[in-house]
């Protein structure tokens, strides 16, 4: 069964629980139960993680190869500063898909760099939760053509 | 019945008919074919046009409001040069979702300059032709949220 | 007796008809019929075109040398980008105001870059429809003392 | 009975005396003659001032909300260095009209930052001592609009 | 027998008709009339077109490599800002040379950054009229080596 | 009783320890007791903590909600470089201040960027170990004056 | 008896007379007699200063070297412009403190320019008129430390 | 007889006062006397003026016309910053020699600006006070040769 | 008896395991047994490390000088990204040779700025494993001369 | 008889001799044996230099107006770094046509700058050898129309 | 037997002889003859050479090809500045290591830039006169792994 | 006797040759005369040369210090590109100062580097011949303060 990394960088654990007012009330844990409910469904392995720590980002990247068949980024500012998380992914076999809640473009000056697109697949930004939806149909759709 | 409007730019009526060894024989007639079906699988109403001609596509997007409930725009280049497209957006009622082929994110500096996505919901770039399927998803679930 | 075209570009059509609450409820055939009386007080002659298309535009400067003494040009988001209206402009013999209707240096970087201002007499901008009445006065008395 | 104050800046009391072949023969006092002339046909109250001295500028525009609903300042060379006359027109309640003899658009590349532009309703430039009556109607204009 | 395309871009149609004191008295036609003689005299054939439009460029250019065996193409100002020209010169298998009137490199800043050089064979410049000729001459040349 | 947390980034673990000539000889712990002592004379709590981990100090950001009601934050290094400190810092609902021991604005250019200072309330620096001292008034003063 | 100098630049003799709902109702002489009351407490000297003229505030700085052990200087919008303020303080043997009452490095990008930085002691930003207080502060601590 | 204008910008006064270590213990009184001398030696007028103030700069410039055949400009900090200044060389008829007493090109990177050369007959610098002297020598070489 | 620490920074832990086609079968265990032999060889100690975590590179810096003689830091993507990794070598009294695999000045432009090369003796790049034997010989050359 | 120099710059000998998979067959000594067959055939006289000293360029340029018409230069590397090939340029009364081998637009952005454009007659790049017989046709078309 | 040739660039000769106390007493003679030393122990053939001229450099190294295994480069400034020599490397076949006596990446931002790197093995700077030891090193190694 | 060198860069061999009526007719043997004049009236040696190649005009910058006390130093056009000619320069125990015929200044945007300037006493330009002799005059004004 073929099986999916999403990983989770900084700051994103706080998604919901804090300023609902702002970024509404969909809990990363919230997320992480529809992205299992659809690999369920879709008959795949699903591994949800987050972390606050470059290094760790790093790490989990680096082990997904052995066991997974790609990855679903969402790096949160390491986008924006991180040249190691950039080499990590250049340095494995796995496909990696980029996904932002917000619309990173649409932001802030330095939010427009990105160094983890020059190693992905693709880009998903700007449709909140519902971009771990479409994060996951595009791998999927990825790894039919590639394999 | 809910429509919506898949806007493509420049240079893409070429897709699939010039140099197959490169981008695929996946013509832009397929694309139109393959969103006509899932439009039509998921009720809803599509209509699909091409321009190479900025103008054309301004016209297109100020008509959309009257007859489309949300606009897929594929703005090929003029995504990177056309404030004009980025204004027509900005001035009527439709959401509008950022679209592209390529990762445009890894390929020339010029090409990371997008007048569109200030404009924009999202964006989603780099997943062929499955993209507009994602875009179609992506689009109906922000209506859904906001109406 | 005298003539003069006052031009207009992209979206400037959409004037009063979308987003009253933002932009007011004067029409872009407001403005014509305005200038129109005005033209007719004044005993001139005046044509008012409106294009969303840069070339459209680049044609209509060329024609105006033979029918026109002078050019009210508020060219929209052209004014940023297009170096062909510039060179259009620089080709005839036919002095031309560049006209805004918002004070486009109080607004995004990209705003501040105008390719119509060195080959243009003078600029007014920030005064919303009272800027094309400003900009007929600032004509005739151009073309009284220049001729 | 209203008031408005046109408030001039560095080297313009040198105006139609030195180079008459350059910039003409119109001197300050001429425009003043002339602003006066206009102002009191338009039965408005006017001020004419000019100084080279920055701070004297400052001090100006502060005491002007006193006794003026309006000024047109045309700030000569302080218009693209000095952030504390931007300052003092954010700091009063006065609307501010941006006024130059020249097309500073059209001169070095300095001449194109304005730090009066973000503060002003609007800019005229480019149209020698006529200017002067243009923005007087202009803040007119303006002023009975939005009291 | 070989054809080939010559097209023109904007504001290339007033040459010669427009201060022919700063330009000279060759019109579009005469060079088009000489480059006519010189395909006889060669035997090949030519197309010889102009447009003010991008889009009608893009779709010439689109149209171009079912009859022509190659494109002199003079964009004009368009040289300087249409990512879209490039790209549609990059879609087709027609080798491109550009040529332009003046010595762009010797021009405004913004005149040298040509989104056409780096899709095209080579570049000539500064040569006036002469350069259609010398530029059929390279073209020639080219696919001589080349097929 | 009212807490707040001091946070200090890398290096400044090495304070006083190495180079007493340069840095003097007051460390870290000199530091801690001083701010502990003017906590218990202010009758507020006071938790000081230090590392040289990027991942470790957004931990710590997140968790100070929930038991303090200020945060003095001296993020070193990481003050030019880390926009995910930033992002951590927005995303909690407690009053940062920034703080720095030298006069970072007097170094190499690169120190001039901070991401800290857009959500910050204010900086504090160059004043030494007195800064902390300086800090806690001043966030004791706005905590005052803002609930 | 030690004294020192407050010293205030453009503008801000304005506070708290004009806009009262966007800057508080503390004004310059409020600000004035809190600095003198703590002065009195402390037994030191202080003068209080406001002028809008760049050329007063260098001869100002001038003079401190005769009267005044420290100065703290609130330079306003000169801070971003004014080489010749540095050049003052770093021909003067009298150590500055750099005040702001907003939090200037989160405002526009050329407010992030401070001239007055590289010379002086340290800078404390965004506290509002409890600003003054803690540079008072600072101030007496560096002196002490330094004589 | 002949006249001419030494006209010194801010914080030249305290030449020699201060700091003489660093910069010496000639004065501006010195080097004053010292002009004199040459003047008188020379048999011609000489005006020796210093000011703090950009404005009494302007309109000392402004006056020197009536009176003076040229200008020896040293204008501190206010060389890379005032427009205002350059504006006012501008506008008279005076030749003016740039002068410094440092190597300006040898410091700061914002020294390297200056708005005085461009219209300036040339710069002198790097010399201390006797750069005064070679800068009368090569103004009085510069009037014989152009009257 | 003099020991060293060989410091390896982001992904370096992957060597010669991925990619193997790409960047050879050395692995970063085949390095460190090559440099403990050269070490045993020249009778000096030798401590080999990596980490992907910035932190824990910062820690182990801090903890070099009380056993190490000096440092060979192959600092990976961190070279052109961190300031704590520059300051942390800064703060301790121990050389570093920065040393990388490729030749950094040959890549992309953000692998030319080195936040190492300050604070570091010297560099040495683009000699794969055998740089490691190089900085060894360079760090002892360094240390004889220096003792 | 009417006499043209062909000057080409450093590296140019080695061509053909290196590389010929890269490069081709053809030599310098090839081209110049084409120029004189060609110049042979135009009657008119030719003489082929090539140096890689900077100096030894500038002075055949200053030679030249003495036995020469016109110039042909490839200045290869000079291109884009010698000012003092510019100004040799200016400083004769010869007409100079840049040429290069390849398309230097479409190579690395440094390549992009030209200090020969701003003082040659136009650019002719990206034809190889052949370039050298349009740059032969091109002076002396310019020849014929300026004498 | 194989041979090396060690080329240097402008100032080097001076090495030495001026200033020994700020740059050692070691000259390029000693210099010399320690590589000489070297080559001799190690059996091969060793030219070192130093010129100030940047075409005799350029023909050295067209040369050396003919006669060398590889080239030991110290540019000196050069580096920095020559794009000829950039080409000239590129231009042979011969494999070329770049080498500096100080750390170029700690000095000023000009001497970051080079134009051998991306044409260089590799770089070795910042060890003085033992950088040559090293560097001869390093060829050694490369020649051997890549023949 | 003291002696100076007065060493001249590229193309000022051609001075009062070529173009007189925009140079004049002041040839570089004229200027070579007038200072040998002077010098003999000075009672000083002085040596004066002119070369087109920077690595002749460093050779002779090395040689100056055996026979020289001074060098003036017009390095036209390589002062703005030659970091060889400031090492050189940097390398030797002579002063230099730095001379241009014209206010390079006020030229081309490319001509306000200096890689002299940073090396140099000081810098006289703008004042074409005569400016050999106040750089006379300053340098040796110079020696007499410092032996």
């Amino acid at each position: 069964m073929k099986s999916i990394l999403v990983l989770n960088g900084p700051n994103l654990n706080l998604l919901g629980l804090r300023q609902p007012d702002v970024y509404g009330t969909v809990t990363l844990d919230n997320i992480k139960a529809q992205c299992e409910t659809k690999a369920h469904d879709l008959k795949i392995g699903l591994e949800f993680l987050q972390s606050n720590d470059e290094g760790a980002l790093i790490d989990r990247i680096h082990k997904a190869s052995a066991s997974h068949a790609g990855i679903i980024l969402n790096a949160g500012a390491y986008t924006h500063t991180s040249i190691a998380l950039m080499d990590a992914i250049a340095s494995v076999n796995v496909p990696v898909i980029e996904l932002h809640l917000s619309n990173i473009h649409a932001r802030e000056e330095f939010r427009k760099t990105s160094y983890i697109a020059p190693v992905a697949i693709g880009q998903i930004c700007g449709f909140g939760a519902y971009g771990y939806s479409l994060a996951i149909d595009a791998l999927l759709s990825y790894l039919e053509q590639n394999t």
